[in-house]
């Protein structure tokens, strides 16, 4: 069973938690809250991650295996009521298992050292529910590594960290950069830079077509609303849309980034294998 | 301006059209509610389908085009107050505008007659902003009609109709056929049935590469959290799962559906070119 027992949403270790819920205090103390099994699974496949395990009663019962397993790697562990648990979970209905974590991401350096074959860059991504998503997806696709720009939303943000579905823990995460140095350091790895954007001149199976996505490719999706900047339409290497061949006006941002991603991922492997 | 002013929420007007909130109600007057302009404006691009309209005085003006195209349609029109908007509306920040509109789906033989080449079928999706979005998505991928079975949730519930972004009134939607006669009723009609599961045996790379994808499919969708029942995966053509290269556990719906629909829509142009 859980170490201590925690019954007060006053006790301070509890509200040291609960304020994890805001960016600054993330930002301050580079440790962000992920909720659910799987969460806490994927982190604790990371060495000094989880640092600090809150369950309930229930959750202990079910999930008598992680907890053992965060015991077993000396990670602090509260057994909390009901009550706490609503205090500190972010979720409508709490799974009953809430870890505290510290921050994963990487250096952008250290994310492009290994000369990346898929790189997936999200700026001005506003929403965290989508952010997630297309964390998510571009795990899926086997991207090498994602990268959120200053003008995005924060990664550690309680939706994008449940829309990912552990994928923030299973690849690199570059956060901030800006995205005036981002260009260039992508193309100085070697990285073909393309603009995902409904107004881009090249579709997305011309690019195929001419092999733009068979080497070492950077997708860049934009905001939900008004997609990319002209700045950053102006430096990449390309603007690419994907075709609408129905009535529809557009896709929504995650579905567009599946559609690239995935183009890339068959690209790249047709072009190994060929 | 609109005709008649209502700012009672008991008025019996907007009483009726409160009701089609409800599947129940919807069900029994083959109407619907569709919020916002972008609705508004595709459901007057077909004939006879919006019976009623209701807007604010802040709407009125930002939508004058709109609202004047109901009038010489024939639309009755109603200003409404804030309050009955928001009574109306199922949105947090309701965008002045709510149309009443006369159900849109065809019958399933209706759907099938003119050979179609794309068909997605969405069995046992149960939540609606995931079934508008793969609407969308299949609008976007030059679907030629989407099933909704009897397993899946309502088109017509609201948060569907808004997920979809209008594609609800762009293509053929057919609702409510039982799986188990309308597998046959898609093989008859030249179809290749394929089910997207993550524990397909076949990936979607190598049912491109056999060519499964070139000819007319229809594709089946499950639902979120399980996936597709066994009775449907034994009656299909073939159970093909999208790969998945990194480390996440599986693609949400959405996504999935993306990758197969694009895939197919490429396939089969590429078929069509060479």
């Amino acid at each position: 069973m859980a170490g201590r027992e925690l019954t007060s949403t006053r006790s301070p270790r509890v509200k040291a938690a609960r304020r994890l819920a805001k960016r600054a205090f993330r930002r301050r103390e580079r440790r962000f809250l992920a909720e659910g099994p799987q969460a806490v699974r994927e982190a604790l496949a990371l060495d000094g991650v989880l640092t600090e395990l809150f369950t309930t009663a229930e959750a202990e019962i079910r999930h008598q295996d992680l907890i053992a397993q965060a015991e077993r790697s000396g990670v602090p562990t509260f057994r909390v009521s009901g009550e706490v648990m609503a205090e500190l979970a972010q979720t409508v209905t709490p799974q009953g298992l809430l870890a505290v974590c510290a921050f994963v991401d990487v250096d952008l350096r250290a994310a492009l050292e290994p000369q990346p074959r898929l790189v997936t860059v999200l700026a001005h991504v506003r929403d965290p529910g989508n952010a997630g998503t297309v964390l998510r997806t571009a795990d899926a696709a086997g991207s090498d590594s994602v990268i959120f720009t200053d003008a995005s939303v924060d990664p550690y943000n309680g939706k994008c960290v449940r829309a990912s579905a552990g994928s923030l823990f299973h690849l690199p995460v570059v956060v901030g950069p800006r995205f005036d140095t981002l260009i260039p350091a992508l193309k100085e790895s070697g990285l073909t830079v393309l603009a995902a954007d409904g107004a881009g001149k090249c579709s997305l199976d011309a690019a195929l077509d001419k092999g733009t996505l068979s080497g070492p490719t950077a997708w860049v999706f934009g905001n939900e609303a008004w997609g990319l900047p002209d700045e950053i339409l102006d430096a990449v290497d390309e603007v690419v849309r994907v075709p609408i061949y129905g009535g529809a006006e557009s896709l929504n941002l995650a579905t567009a980034a599946a559609v690239c991603l995935y183009a890339s991922a068959r690209a790249q492997r047709a072009g190994e294998s060929s």
